[in-house]
């Protein structure tokens, strides 16, 4: 009986579900579905496949993601249909209205194809099959875009990279109705549109498609992909290996600063070999990544369909599927990526792209119970093979919570040029950037940190300044700012020498060296612990940084130790910023206010600070509180009574207010050669407007000392007000998880086996 | 056989709740709690009722929200227990240890008494006892707080303040162990503990207690509590009617600058008579209503459970349960109070007070379904009869969505001293803020507004600067920038003439005058529209405001059209400023920013303010832009060539970094007798970071234009993008709902009835 009714729901399921699709026209049956099916033989190959549609009409009105997501997908293309087809001829810069129709048109036009596939109403095709035909009387004679910002003009867009995301799309449409359309309506669109596209986007566009870049990414997917639909063994070519014997000035640069091709390498396998490291770092960060993450893995499904013999999933290790898991590693507890390089604030994996990846990863990876949570929450799954397979464990229960745990992601091709190192203590999350330069987007900012508490920024990384897609803020896109404020040294948490960036704010400098990893210990979980050194970043002067966060039973949360050393063959001047958010609580050092605010500097930065005040400390610690979204933090640093502390603020030559006005509390130290800067932040207690009660809100830390600091070890300890000392010991030079240590303190012996020591 | 399920599940549940509240010592049983029931004749009788207890009892179990309430205060109170009593000898201010600890200890009390009567456990009882018991044996030796800053100060706590609101909730604590005490130990507390406490508290803090003020309401309500709980006939007169025949002073202040009795009234019934509107508007604003609504409340719980024949809650027509339904008005979609006058934000109706009153207003008002969504909402409910019903309302399905409307609230004991008008079109609200000057909390700020979007704040008003119970903000107590800044006009959205705050800032001139209404109407829900007027804020000058949320089909959402009047007998300088908050998108005019940033002035909040832009408008509208937590807003201005427009920002002078570093936009006009600010502020469009999305990012205003402006008239067209044009009159002399206007404007006829015209 049981069984009986089980087969009556999944019945009127299905009898819902034919309801809910069939309401425009007659009805779809059954057996006009497996007609569709049967008769697209090859198409859809690329991301849908016959089987997957085959499989997903099966399955329809049974799996509440998909479902949902099918739902509301019709729901935005109908109304699409509803208000006709729009193909402008081009004018304007991202945010306008040229760019954002041609945008939205080629998002419209592969959900319509998906939409036609699935659901089998031939109005999606043929909705595809006319806006495609507008495009092709359009594009025949199209010349180049008006507006010639770029360095890389593209036709329907002002720049390259947006044509080429254009056609990433398009292509997925143009195999959903392939078999709709007849053999002459495919050679027409084939020979006045599809295929001058992609030699715009490739051979005409040489400065845009023959690098390693996420730029070209886009291209080498569009190009492929349309080749792919089109088994054009020409394009599929061009894809994976860039344009045949061609060669670029090696030394010209584009619009943001970065090579247009340094090492004469292209292609589709060319950017996947060079920016992911072995542990799928992406070398721009992760903002980029996310950027780039689609043409990759959506170019891959593709192949992987086309071209299994490729065993693209499996390249270089593969690569790709461990980029995915890094990438969502690179996120804070609310799933925000770390906007490390040019990132903006707020992108998070709740972003289609993040959807593919996830989708992706599940399905061709090891399907991972951890990203069923995520899709879940995603709410959203691809309406394609892999996102069938996902929605169905999710609704089968499967789904277990994605852990982010600390990790350490190593940069560079072979994963030898530096890294990012997240240590993770219960809510305390800190973002360690030991990386290499992170090409075009990279920020001079070595060995900088940026502090998290659930999912809030503490002491923040600035991200970039521009507002992407906005267009009041310069067309939508970099604004000079990012180059003169938000990739300086001084507009992150590290040390600046002499008020001048990392490798003299040079990028060719820059792209030749970086950090490299000293250790990254999560053995105990009470002590996250990395440190990293760098030569280079100003001749004669090598820096190592080590950070713990540290859970201690004195402490009601985790803190966090910082150990900048800092040695020079000559005496410098050193300011080494922390980009607190919130108010100013209090110090405990006396400080004072200017009657005016002037720009602390003229170049590199500083011209965009405020000096907002000026203090010394008479303490052995300077101590300075805040408060930040109702929760309370407190910094500590070893002082002595000549540095300068400085309180500052972002804003200044600002003539188009683009940038934040922020806060910093900065360490100056002048005529240093040699130093040490020793510093704990802690987050405690909180704070509410509602109770209006502040639960601890001052620091636990009586103070902290260096005990010892020679070339092979440096000792902090760090006394409670409890009166409890703890020692940290980091070794600065032999530091393998099994080193043996011995070291003599105050006629102690101390002995322990790995890269620190800590009691 | 439905029945018996039923009956067997209810008995299952209590079993249930015996099973959970009885883990502590030997079970509970039915006939104990009836024992203990009937032996409890008169007490508990202030709050909790002997009928009370007893339904409360019979119910335990089968009432969620009720349930899980108790669960949690008992969860809290064993804490406590387990912890141990200390009543430290007073030290502290706010935030400081002794502070905290007595402050704990008051609300530990009165939970632990409740639980006692509830569960009928005597270890709570023994608890309260303990302690009261600690408590008399210090009290009868205490001598003043150490601290001297209060005006009055308290033993316990450094001001009486917080003596009566100790007083408050330990009358309720002793009202409930009342039974359990011998005789002896009656007389022992009541002897050296809490006669002296309340005569400390009042006829020797007659500073404190004899006036109509928040402080006072707390004197009050501590003293007849304890009065009424002790049945002390004097004391239970002192607090309804003051000190008997005690004349203070009426020229002497408080600390905040407030009269101490300007008019020689006192006592608890003056209190409701003086700072209530006959609309339930409390004259210092929602923060202050909130935090004086606990006393009123729960002492006229008090009197109306032991003195019914007074009819508490239908005095001055009920306004005590009206007061209730305007201080939730005075909040915004979330819940949060708007902060008008001395108000920290983030005070909302989430606070506890807001739990007493939402139950007080169910239980003795009219059982309003809207305030069991609250209720639901808050997910707490008193321990008590009130509570009982509101967690009993919910439990039983009758809660409906509690709306929030426009609404004017009169302000003023008789409602003729001004007013607080709200107008809400969708998700805009407007606060227009007409009041009288209330009392010490109040700020210079005649005929300004704050602006919101769905619980956003869009136009802030700054609120107060103070951050309350954060001890190292002085003390979490007011803060010198309070009067130097938060309470001038400068810091307002409203005209501040030559640089000078409204009734010169003088809180004696303040007192005696106020804006009046001209009109409110909300009757077409299309149009929002309220305006009022105001002389004298500076000697010869008149203004009027008249502000509407006007919903119309060319606009997404609805928009702001602001016009305000000003008639002077001289020539002045005008400074009309709003504060936006958000990031600077762009302005249709060019404006410089200075090198270095100075203050604009050196008194009447100037002082603080740094000038960081300053321009000029070529166009007869001045327009600007910003984004604020994804959503775009403009402002139009008619300006004319002679406007100079600045941009400002919080934080000059300020140098113990106590401001936001916030900004505003300001007109400044010069040398002008009368004139009008005509402006619209339109919210429009989104932008999402993960998207990357920007959807109707610009205004759809043409232009905006004075039409006509006479004595009688004003009249503005706005004309749209599309080119429609729509015209707003408002009757500047006669707006009654009735009158009947006729005007000709460039030879065509309008008539209408009614305030306003728009079409």
């Amino acid at each position: 009986m049981k069984l009986k009714q089980h087969i009556l729901l999944n019945f009127a399921l299905v009898i819902i579900v034919f309801t809910m699709f069939s309401c425009n026209k007659e009805t779809t049956t059954v057996s006009d579905s497996k007609k569709a099916t049967s008769t697209s033989n090859q198409h859809p190959n690329l991301i849908l496949t016959a089987q997957g549609v085959k499989d997903i009409r099966a399955q329809l009105g049974t799996i509440p993601v998909f479902d949902n997501t099918l739902k509301a997908v019709k729901e935005e293309i109908d109304a699409e249909i509803a208000l006709g087809i729009e193909t402008p001829i081009p004018l304007d810069y991202s945010g306008g209205y040229t760019h954002v129709r041609h945008k939205r048109n080629m998002i419209v036009l592969q959900k319509a194809g998906v939409l036609y596939q699935i659901l089998n109403d031939e109005k999606y095709a043929k909705y595809v099959k006319d806006m495609l035909m507008q495009y092709e009387a359009m594009y025949k004679t199209l010349p180049l875009h008006p507006k010639t910002r770029s360095y890389a003009r593209g036709k329907l867009f002002w720049q390259c990279l947006n044509d080429a995301n254009w056609l990433v799309y398009v292509s997925q449409a143009y195999d959903c109705v392939y078999n709709y359309l007849s053999e002459e309506e495919r050679n027409k669109l084939e020979t006045n549109l599809f295929k001058p596209f992609a030699d715009h986007i490739s051979v005409d566009s040489p400065q845009f498609y023959q690098r390693v870049h996420n730029h070209s990414t886009w291209g080498n997917a569009a190009v492929g992909m349309i080749g792919l639909v089109m088994n054009d063994a020409e394009l599929i070519d061009r894809a994976l290996y860039g344009i045949k014997d061609l060669k670029l000035d090696t030394k010209e640069k584009d619009d943001d600063g970065g090579f247009l091709n340094k090492n004469g390498k292209a292609g589709f396998l060319a950017n996947i070999e060079e920016p992911f490291s072995p542990d799928g770092y992406y070398n721009e960060g992760p903002y980029y990544q996310r950027y780039a993450m689609y043409p990759f893995l959506v170019f891959a499904e593709g192949l992987h369909n086309v071209k299994p013999e490729l065993k693209i999933f499996e390249y270089k290790e593969g690569v790709l599927l461990k980029s995915i898991n890094a990438l969502l590693n690179l996120s804070d507890a609310d799933g925000d990526f770390f906007p490390l390089n040019d990132g903006q604030k707020g992108m998070s994996y709740y972003n289609d792209a993040l959807v593919t990846a996830v989708d992706i990863s599940y399905y061709f990876g090891k399907q991972d119970a951890g990203l069923l949570t995520i899709a879940s929450e995603q709410n959203k799954v691809l309406l394609d093979d892999s996102g069938l397979a996902v929605a169905l464990g999710i609704k089968n229960g499967k789904a277990k919570p994605f852990e982010k745990k600390s990790i350490n992601l190593s940069d560079g091709p072979e994963g030898k040029q530096g890294g990012v190192a997240i240590l993770r203590n219960e809510d305390i999350e800190l973002v360690f950037k030991y990386a290499s330069q992170g090409s075009s987007h990279g920020h001079y900012d070595k060995l900088s940190y940026s502090l998290y508490e659930k999912g809030d920024e503490v002491i923040q990384d600035y991200g970039l300044a521009r507002f992407v897609n906005i267009e009041q803020k310069g067309g939508g896109n970099y604004l000079k700012e990012n180059k003169t404020w938000a990739k300086q040294t001084i507009a992150h948490n590290t040390v600046t020498q002499n008020e001048t960036s990392h490798y003299g704010g040079k990028y060719e400098v820059g792209s030749q060296n970086h950090p490299d990893l000293h250790y990254f210990s999560s053995d105990n979980k009470n002590v996250q612990a990395s440190s990293a050194k760098v030569t280079n970043t100003y001749p004669g002067t090598d820096m190592q940084r080590t950070v713990a966060v540290i859970k201690d039973e004195d402490f009601e949360k985790p803190y966090v130790l910082d150990i900048m050393k800092v040695s020079s063959d000559k005496a410098n001047q050193y300011d080494f910023p922390y980009y607190f958010l919130g108010q100013v609580l209090n110090t405990n050092f006396e400080y004072t206010i200017p009657k005016t605010l002037k720009p602390l500097g003229s170049k590199n930065g500083y011209q965009h600070l405020y000096l907002e005040g000026n203090g010394k400390s008479k303490e052995s610690n300077a101590k300075f509180s805040w408060l930040n979204k109702g929760k309370f933090y407190t910094l500590s640093t070893i002082s002595n009574a000549k540095d300068e502390i400085l309180f500052t603020r972002i804003g200044a030559n600002d003539p188009d207010f683009n940038l934040r006005r922020e806060a910093a509390i900065m360490l100056r130290r002048k005529n240093t050669k040699n130093t040490l800067f020793v510093s704990t932040i802690e987050a405690h207690g909180s704070y509410s407007p509602v109770s209006e009660s502040a639960i601890n809100s001052k620091s636990n830390i009586k103070e902290i000392k260096v005990v010892l600091d020679t070339v092979d070890y440096t000792v902090i300890s760090i006394t409670t007000l409890k009166g409890n000392t703890k020692l940290f010991i980091t070794a600065n030079t032999n530091a393998s998880k099994e080193a043996k240590h011995t070291l003599k303190i105050n006629n102690k012996n101390f002995t322990w086996v790995g890269s620190y020591y800590y009691k």
